[in-house]
């Protein structure tokens, strides 16, 4: 995780800003002959993309994806295909808006990036918080497609939002096919109504909610991962921390965990038809930082967005205080939009992880 | 973080099994003049010691470490210093009482990383957990306190024991010096008085039990980390995650930032005396992956020791279902020994920061 | 160097197939507040053009190169300034003439990787030797460009072809202005008659001729670069190997030094106006390692130009014998278009080597 | 190539002074179950042992190797093996005699790092050379020893001298049996004897000569290393370089290619009876940073030993001009135990190379 770039063997390194000419990734190690072409990259982004529902930021953006290296087609091979050398993809910037930002280039926004980025640099391209905007994320979702070609048909790899504001799903009611049919990625109809009451109000108010998001990645035999600073969860929770406004990861029970006994905690085992059977997965897939075959599970907890129509306190980089409030388009509760990032992020770590085990182990 | 190693330009490198002839590490890019000798670093390693309460292992452990390279001392120098070369630090391994495992090598203990290890590997030297066991983080602390040498006096670093089993602390109530004065880092002496109980019935009941460990740095600048994948919080939450038996980090609110809305997160500005002021501190002290000049504030979820005594369901090697208890000496909570390892890892992932920060930035 | 990254605190990435859309490169890690349009950097590209002489290839290619992130400009910055975000620069192709190469996509062209990639990946882009052409370096010389800025006006970087075929300049007669006279970089006016000769012959012949570079930078401040495995020269070593068509690289006296007496080869030190004072610099600038303040002083041997019109044995992906000749347009002498190259890669080292060195030194 | 850190999956980290309390490695990333112990190790070691012959150093040193990590040894296991987690190795110095160096604190030897060091860390161990002396290298070659075992027999690793001082060997001569017949590890009987009476003369007269190793690598399959700065000539030139002393490195040809033209250099092929064969080895196994399944051949240049008993004129550290001559028990050539490193370190980039193509391709 160097600055712009994570991954090991797959290695993916992001460039952009949010109002710039385009963003986009270097996806580099890939192995080759995996079938890629843009509309199969284009998938992924569109489940990301703006625009989508009235719950998420109204700004327009195709987000089409041009793939600019790393791939060969000609009469011999399976249509496109990787090549081995770097995946280069470009999404160019459309609906930018730019003077929508100009009254806050001097105005820190509370809970923002503006402030940390002026202390560190001494300059930063403020139109629509420049690099440190979610549209970054954009990229992670096109590098997390080709991470999925890496790990192949024997992975699945699903994401959900199990919480907005206090409201948290009951899973007992977990339904991955609901999840498909709000626009929360919720797998839980009743919680999915609830939400929808809950996030017009906090929409009309001009505030912001925050979420929970649960990943699991199912097919992914024991035995990924590695002691003892690149363990699986370790690579895990450095990934999707990284995402904006993560504020925690958790691995299976994660901080339900500390208050478990050790029996409560202790996955048993027993003989399957098919090898070892879990009686639990409360380590959520990871033992000792190694993957168990059990279904890998991550939970990011995504604070709310910080752009709110409600006035707060802050300063201007002269030092003087102001009260600021943000205009802009923006979505009331990020941590929809963060699903499929967070599963690119789950299937880019995997991958590096799949390449690097069979390195070592061959 | 490559397998054994993390860090950028403050590189932390470590190795050794639990019952192998010693275990160490070595630091490299150490800037050079740094005062250093072994009475320094032995003072944190005693903090981790096994053996000095009875809710800690009583394996006993001297744990005395030695600096093999990378210090000079001649009448020129303010005794032992830093030379700029790689530090290496060695602690032999005394009282291993090898025996007390080897009715283990063939049966996987739950919620342990034996099965794990033998999936990737084939092979695991079983003695004590080998690799998987917490004596590794004994090297983790050795490194922290060069860390804390390379950070030098503008930043402190504490950590505290804020949850044992399902009993948080009042954080109202939070009286550092409240942490030296019980053998469980607890900041609040009425939380430690009913953690004893606890923690006695557990033990004698041969359970264990989980915990939240809490580490904070003060006098960070801001301008520390880096966007967007060296994030200063994504490497605090895979270094975290990389100590053994955690499940989850958070960074400021962290899960509880999840239910806030927009208003109650906002780290709201006004100037003080010194500059800017915050009004809260729910980003602990990073935002857009980069400090603010605030606390820097991690929460560690610390899973119950999976050593029990109570019989568990699990498996043999060779696929026959048994049941195994843990004998041998453990934690009933890993979670009290894990503050001084957590601190440790923090100072690193700091003074790493800080070299990264004044690379790029001059 | 992981794949199409190198450096560690400035890092590239490059990304691109000779006749693929585009051609490009991130750069990551660069500092903020230097000046950096396009410009600039596309001064450096004109002079590695393709088409410039009948002594290189005359493929047509303007190379023009567009800066798509990392980069801000508004009416308080001195005109357009990087931000310390990834600068990412993109060089379309123009003229590709793929069916040139069609009838190579199964015969091996000796001394081409054209066997090895086969071998490697089981497919290759062959058209105009895909991501292993020469190409390629245009990435590289736009990121040197970025890396001079890094370096600042204290060092001058500077190269020249100092053999062309079996004809060596006599270094009694170099004269740094000559090199901006001849089209083959030639600081000794009288080699460069003899080369214009000889490649014409060459040309006329169908073959191709190898050659040695020579970069130098001046400026160098002693105490860049760290023992033992980020020596400062290998660092170099490995970035000029890297270059197409590298078959050596030396340092200083190089290969000549295994020939010398201790004594002819020790640098001695005598006191100077502005310090120390070296009476020679078989050391090209580097002892242990570790920048002395003299001039860096690097040599690398490119081998003639696998591409030529001489029927040479071969044999097919089918393993059929046959003979091959290489059709397209080539460079009879592509080390002549390496001075630029090399003068990119010197840069990118030693603008890593700096961030490095404060990054531990402070 | 991070300070002292090399390799991405098969890590070497080493770490020690010449005078100091001992030194050694951490050999990270190692594939599980090979066959490890400390007799196998310490036959390498034996071979680049100090005061083998009056042409070498006269200090005495065992160099008993200790593994202390990362093996693993019980009834089902063959012998000690190897476990995945990381193998630490230790030497202890035992032969230090600091007084010798006493007086060379405060002044600078020419030709070595002394005033490199100083200039950079402000400090050094200046006891025989601290850091920067070639006692660093026995670590190099117990990682070497590891490097082999992930080779497996498939392929072997040879080295010779090819020059010392002015005199090469007849390549005609060549004959691997007799780099064990002398003290030179000289593959040319007649070289051979002319050596001795140069070495004896250098010796006497208090000077030094320099020398060319040779080594090369048979049994690489095609398809190793990768482009375009993972190069694996690229990772061959860095690693060379950074043995002490070395000034040059070469691939096949090297800089004798410059010369050639491009009929000269191309490597033609022809099918053979397994598979392709080339009718030359100019590329010395590597096209496009791949290899081609010929030997891997490199050249290092080695300039002369720095520590010679002439008088030569200095500085000290205080800014006088001094003369120095450099007492103490030195090789009069370094390039003859630079043998055993060399070939540790083709042993451990091809190690690196072989597991990180197996983790792109499978």
């Amino acid at each position: 995780m160097s600055h712009n770039t994570f991954g090991h063997l797959f290695r993916v390194t992001t460039w952009g800003e949010s109002h710039g000419a385009a963003l986009g990734c270097v996806v580099d190690g890939c192995p080759p002959g995996l079938k890629l072409d843009e509309a199969f990259v284009q998938a992924f982004l569109d489940a990301r993309k703006p625009g989508t529902s009235r719950f998420v930021t109204q700004r327009k953006e195709p987000d089409q994806v041009r793939i600019l290296s790393g791939v060969f087609e000609d009469d011999r091979t399976d249509g496109q295909v990787t090549t081995g050398t770097p995946v280069s993809m470009m999404i160019e910037n459309v609906d930018q808006r730019s003077k929508d930002y100009s009254e806050i280039r001097d105005r820190y926004r509370p809970g923002h990036a503006d402030y940390a980025y002026d202390q560190k640099y001494g300059i930063r391209d403020y139109r629509g918080g420049g690099r440190s905007s979610a549209r970054e994320t954009a990229a992670r979702v096109a590098a997390g497609a080709v991470a999925r070609r890496v790990l192949g048909d024997d992975n699945q790899i699903r994401g959900a939002v199990v919480q907005i504001g206090p409201h948290a799903i009951d899973r007992e009611a977990w339904d991955w096919d609901e999840t498909t049919r709000n626009p929360f990625w919720c797998p839980d109809a009743a919680a999915a109504a609830k939400w929808e009451a809950f996030l017009d109000e906090t929409r009309k108010a001009g505030s912001s909610a925050g979420a929970v998001v649960e990943v699991q990645a199912s097919g992914v035999p024991a035995g990924w991962g590695a002691p003892v600073y690149g363990k699986l969860d370790a690579e895990l929770a450095g990934a999707m921390m990284s995402i904006n406004a993560a504020k925690g990861v958790e691995i299976g029970a994660g901080f339900a965990a500390a208050a478990f006994s050790g029996e409560q905690n202790a996955d048993e085992m027993r003989m399957g038809n098919e090898g070892v059977r879990f009686l639990s997965n409360n380590n959520g897939g990871v033992a000792g930082g190694i993957s168990t075959g059990q279904d890998v599970v991550v939970r990011i907890a995504i604070k709310p967005t910080s752009s709110i129509l409600t006035m707060t306190q802050s300063v201007t980089r002269d030092g003087e205080e102001v009260d600021v409030r943000t205009k802009g388009r923006h979505d009331p509760c990020v941590g929809i939009r963060a699903v499929p990032v967070a599963e690119a992020m789950l299937a880019c770590v995997l991958a590096d992880a799949k390449l690097r085990h069979r390195g070592q182990m061959g």
